[in-house]
């Protein structure tokens, strides 16, 4: 493995609702161009639905870990723009975050070993006076281009307290039977649920299990889509390490009309 | 602030109605980074809708501004493609443009200061026999490419005369009242006006006001989103520095089935 | 044309059906970067219709020639991810691809010289343990990074033999017509045929010709849009060489219900 020679060459991620039609990713970058030209920027999506702090929240989870040491991640899901909510950088082992103290951190909060959070404050670093509408090109995007230069994190300002987190909903456990949720469904209509695989070993190896799901029962965990027929919903153990309902060349979501929120059982028989 | 430590560093940005779905903007920066494979391409948007020169215009002006010195914006929104209409190229103090010459640099004529305007017509810097369907592969592209690598633009064409421009509607301003209209709807739903901060500020300290909009009569201006409850109508200055008819996590658009093109009235009481 | 100064400062790009939501493409962008930070990586398109892999074969074949020598393009629309077929690696006499064997580069096999395929099952380049649902982010992404920095193919695994193509619908050639088909529309709604431009020409040449469509027929071939009036049905030849059913600033498909499969007749009259 390669590592970037210094830290101007450090690799900026953009995860925002701000669409790809309006130019505001457009201005971002640019903002940040201007401070680094040398720097990588990646769009992990700007596709979140508006407003959606918790869709932001869990897409990130499944998609920071495997950039380099030292990227900078900016996520922007901000409907409390220009209200009193704070700005706040994250700096953990192996990476930074940037983005307004909403909760959107949640799962980083959960996973990761935070070394120092601020609250950003330096009007220093800003883009001119900050606009209360748009905090993304005033305020994260010369930050986030300001810690790729190398500037140190206790620069933009104090240590912030009590950030804002959300109750992460986890699966009740009882001695026959695990009840988990629908927290995601992705662009193919998988359904994906708070279970996790170590859960589901943890349990299923003890004996036969049915995984109920709107009335229909499924016997068995799928190693891949392709075990099932065509459009058959299938149970399968998915990419982010989740179980997951799905379907083969179809979509779970719409075959069975699952939602965030939906109860997904796993019951078991000796 | 960093500056790119020569020319074959720049930053080249995309503006189109291409959509992402069909491969075109792959071409486009296939050709571009076959003639300088050091260049960093920033997509603005491919999102503009079909044909809609007017948008690109306008979301043009609220993004280029953002990026470093010497960066090349290459705006192709081109139902003439084909057609005689001429393909230009701008520089300006800062930056340089090329597009075809159809009005979407209205806003750059406007607020920049030109130095020189080419029409690019050399067609030793074209890839092979340009097509009639797609210059920004086969012209343009290749022509930001070569800027990129510091070719002069002198090498491209003659000067470019009596360019396209549309007529940028302005405000009617009168003893007790300004008249403006919507200009754009951006993602969120946000109607944005014509009417700028310094008209708005000039006017809104004599006295007391009310923002007529479709029947609604709005009181004040609001800093912030934030400030309305849940899909409220608001008044506010947004981060394009114009006036727009907004609500707080709702679509100001569909409650209001707002149009570009609607009067936005504010009217005066002393 | 300058050349990248080092393998490491290769092209990546991606083309695939994962959509800009669900931060899938960031996983694989982060995976690539990991491996090689200094890596240009570039989107053609990740909107390709979920598991649709002619039309990610066909999209390919209009896009990858346009980029610099050794470039690597890495195709993911994988319905059969989890399932026996292989993954496979081609080295061509300019480019890498990597992607399923499913027939997303039949025309890659048709186009160009193949010099080398290999079946990628060396574990040493995979990330962890591969998941049975994302092989893009645990095989693809890890090999094309390694590839960027100059890691011979042979070393990913040994000879594929027997890949899987399409059969390229070709048109069928009479004495008095040519029968073709539609083989995609693009984002403007234009019908693309099979019949390229030396079809065309080499019939179209020898006297006055009707080209028919549902019922409509066309008597000429026109440059470009522009010669149409608005919304007019034209047959041009488009940018991918290949005779288009178009329409100025309309959708020809809309217009015409037009679909994959359709068939285009040219009938000559002598």
């Amino acid at each position: 493995m390669k590592n970037p020679k210094d830290a101007s060459q450090r690799i900026i991620t953009l995860l925002t609702d701000f669409g790809t039609k309006s130019g505001y990713t457009g201005c971002v970058k640019g903002v940040i161009l201007r401070i680094n030209p040398d720097v990588q920027i990646v769009d992990i999506t700007h596709q979140i639905n508006p407003f959606d702090i918790w869709e932001a929240c869990f897409v990130l989870s499944n998609s920071y870990q495997y950039f380099p040491k030292d990227t900078i991640h900016l996520v922007v899901v901000d409907p409390g723009v220009g209200s009193p909510r704070k700005a706040i950088l994250l700096r953990t082992e192996r990476y930074f975050f940037l983005g307004p103290d909403n909760g959107v951190f949640s799962y980083v909060f959960d996973k990761e070993k935070i070394l120092e959070i601020k609250s950003i404050t330096n009007q220093k670093y800003f883009i001119g006076k900050p606009s209360f509408t748009f905090h993304a090109r005033d305020i994260f995007a010369p930050v986030a281009g300001y810690i790729s230069l190398g500037v140190k994190i206790d620069e933009f300002g104090p240590d912030a307290k009590d950030c804002y987190k959300f109750r992460i909903p986890s699966p009740e456990i009882y001695k026959d039977k695990i009840v988990g949720e629908i927290i995601y469904v992705d662009k193919f209509g998988n359904l994906i649920t708070n279970i996790d695989q170590n859960l589901v070993d943890s349990f299923t190896k003890k004996g036969s299990f049915e995984i109920v799901f709107k009335k229909r029962r499924i016997k068995k965990i799928s190693l891949s889509y392709f075990e099932g027929r065509r459009k058959e919903i299938l149970a399968i153990l998915g990419s982010s390490g989740l179980l997951e309902i799905s379907s083969f060349e179809g979509s779970a979501q719409k075959i069975l009309s699952g939602r965030i929120g939906d109860k997904v059982k796993i019951e078991f028989k000796r």
